[in-house]
């Protein structure tokens, strides 16, 4: 087999085997096909497309391009929930306690965040103590043990996806339906989960823009998860505005505990239980709307907030903290933005939201860069709302003044009224 | 300017304007843009095109990468013809003279043979002593005083072409109208003539096998000449036979001197009149009809036959070969190909033919191989021709008995009956 004959078929429009699909995988993992040829493959995949039979050859070719991680030796169902990388989004600190506190596994690797959206792995950073990097041994035992694990990915998990991603980051290939569900679910099937629940955001803040795009992007995820025999369900949430009132790695764990106590924003709340209650269903706990009251339920009696108390301990981190999210350290500075107009909120741009919590520093704009958890944003206005001159529409926090100004300008830019 | 959004901009099917082309040309030439962005611009454009303005915008930012050849030392009108690459195709060898006997100058720079196309400057090397290399002052010199010269490209012509073309062919965008274009014209349009008659053979043994691809490809290379302000006209011609019947350097050289002096074969001596007609009319010298006339009456009078001998002598070549043929060093062996069957010879697989050559060792397979220029093929029966039985086909010249039997094989799989 020539990678030069695999370019030439997708090029001509054929469509790629497994077999080619895995030739092609092993030989970017091992470093054995020349850039060139990769870039330009990515770009025929880019222009000819790929059937979802492709689709699914490409994901599991990725899955299996590295480390995989046996969750064999977890009893019972294990499952797992993916978003697609949203601003002020803290779902999975909230879903993962509720769906162990009813004894389905959650083992879970996450990510950080790049750009203007955040990354689980950042927040639960903020935690003084919290261990993201734990062993196969230590994951797989607090799971059992607490029935959750929240850690970072492993460095060697799916390297194909990396390689190929850097390649697309510099050749315009990133935005192609394949190669995003590919990428993503790649991950994901790297861990064994039984049961997979993809929250897929649409909107201003997301990756994807528009509605049919997003619709497509989660059917071909979910065709590849049962293609891959997992017990797959996507559902797609808003990101026109940013999930709660928090963007900000401790900010945002301080929203979660509230939540979970009960006491969180209404479209918070409502995605999580919508999620949590997808996950037990698919993990045969009850009917759907069985599943929904019991997500309620735990949100109410305290057994949800209990589990994340126990996971936050089990993982190293100071359960002081979030008994009493007073004591989490603070921004130096605060500053409250004023609104200068009435009227309604007709609209936020959700990624400008993003980019203007990473200018107050709580993001990273390259991989290496360091974040300050204290950072954010806390929005009193939502779209929707009325507002009167003079109203606090947000407050925002840095540990730098001259941080203020620039980000207050992205604010204003991403309101409309 | 960066090379993302100029790939990113053919990729979704935008045209790229001057300024973008020219970005990337100078780039590539200078090694300034990575081989995996090129490569994934190489793809866009094959898979979404370019329109004649992108094409003439390409061609010449290429003609410009590197030296341009000023021929405006040259007095009077200066004449230039490409062949697309064919087999047995000597029509530089005829042309030229003829051409050049009525006083329109001819500055060419030609190339090597690769694969089974040979290159004129292969066959002019088959003559002793003719140097192939000249200065730009020897190289224009000749030109002024014998009306002609013909030698190889410099190796700083055109560099882009050398580079992109490099990358194509690995990378499964050779096969692209824009690229194939601007690859040809790029290189003729960096020698500055005023009139270009193109070439473009199609059939079996060309680059171009379909009759609709050749007509794009000759309008489209017609195109970019009239819009860098040339004079430029295409011949489509024939390659589902070889041109005359004649394959391999010194065979063809013969081939070429009879056909000078008035006894070439009616399909190579027709082809030859046309172009160098066109040449001259383009050249203005008259009608089409007078320009026919002139150059049958040079083939006959032999003024085109002494315009060769008087190139021949100028770049140093033994005159003694040409006025006695003879004199031609031959190949150690020669076996006659004997027909076994009756029946009417239906086609020829040019291309085979051209391998077939390649095999007796009058070609070369990599770019550094050394060629044997006494070896190739004479054609006894051509297509249409009635074979009996018996008749001897072709005679295969070759300094190894041992390349015989494969040649064969490849010569008898060319022929249906």
């Amino acid at each position: 087999m020539r990678m030069y004959d695999i370019i030439k078929n997708k090029r001509n429009g054929k469509k790629l085997s497994k077999e080619e699909i895995d030739f092609f995988i092993y030989g970017v993992t091992h470093g054995i096909i020349p850039d060139y040829q990769t870039s330009a493959l990515l770009m025929a995949i880019v222009c000819n497309g790929m059937d979802s039979e492709e689709t699914l050859s490409l994901t599991m070719a990725i899955a299996n391009s590295g480390d995989t991680v046996d969750l064999s030796k977890i009893n019972g169902i294990k499952a797992d929930k993916h978003s697609t990388g949203g601003v002020g989004d803290k779902t999975t600190l909230i879903v993962a306690p509720i769906v162990a506190s009813f004894g389905v596994k959650v083992a879970k690797m996450s990510g950080r965040g790049l750009g203007h959206t955040g990354g689980t792995i950042d927040k639960l950073e903020a935690i003084d103590g919290y261990r993201t990097s734990l062993s196969d041994k230590e994951f797989i035992d607090i799971t059992n043990k607490v029935g959750c694990s929240i850690i970072g990915q492993s460095s060697n998990l799916a390297p194909a996806d990396k390689k190929l991603y850097a390649l697309r980051d510099v050749t315009a290939t990133v935005d192609c339906l394949p190669l995003i569900v590919s990428s993503i679910m790649g991950k994901k099937l790297a861990i064994g989960a039984d049961v997979i629940v993809l929250d897929v955001k649409c909107g201003s803040g997301a990756f994807m823009k528009d509605w049919e795009d997003t619709v497509s992007m989660a059917e071909a995820m979910v065709a590849v998860g049962m293609g891959a025999g997992k017990k797959t369900t996507a559902f797609i949430t808003n990101m026109d505005v940013p999930l709660g009132n928090s963007i900000g790695n401790s900010l945002e764990v301080i929203e979660a505990v509230e939540t979970l106590r009960g006491n969180g924003r209404d479209d918070l709340t409502e995605v999580c239980v919508a999620l949590s209650a997808e996950m037990l269903f698919l993990a045969n706990l009850g009917t759907h709307n069985e599943c929904l009251n019991m997500v309620k339920r735990a949100l109410q009696d305290g057994s949800a907030y209990n589990k994340f108390v126990e996971i936050v301990e089990a993982h190293g981190g100071n359960v002081a903290l979030i008994k009493d999210t007073s004591l989490f350290k603070k921004a130096k500075y605060c500053k409250q933005i004023i609104a200068k107009r009435d009227g309604y909120m007709l609209s936020m741009d959700t990624e400008r939201l993003g980019v203007c919590s990473l200018l107050l520093g709580a993001g990273r704009i390259k991989k290496e860069d360091d974040i300050d958890y204290t950072a954010g944003i806390i929005l009193n206005k939502k779209t929707g709302d009325y507002v009167t001159s003079g109203d606090i529409l947000a407050e925002f926090y840095a540990n730098d003044e001259h941080l203020f100004d620039e980000a207050e300008i992205e604010f204003n830019n991403a309101i409309t009224y």
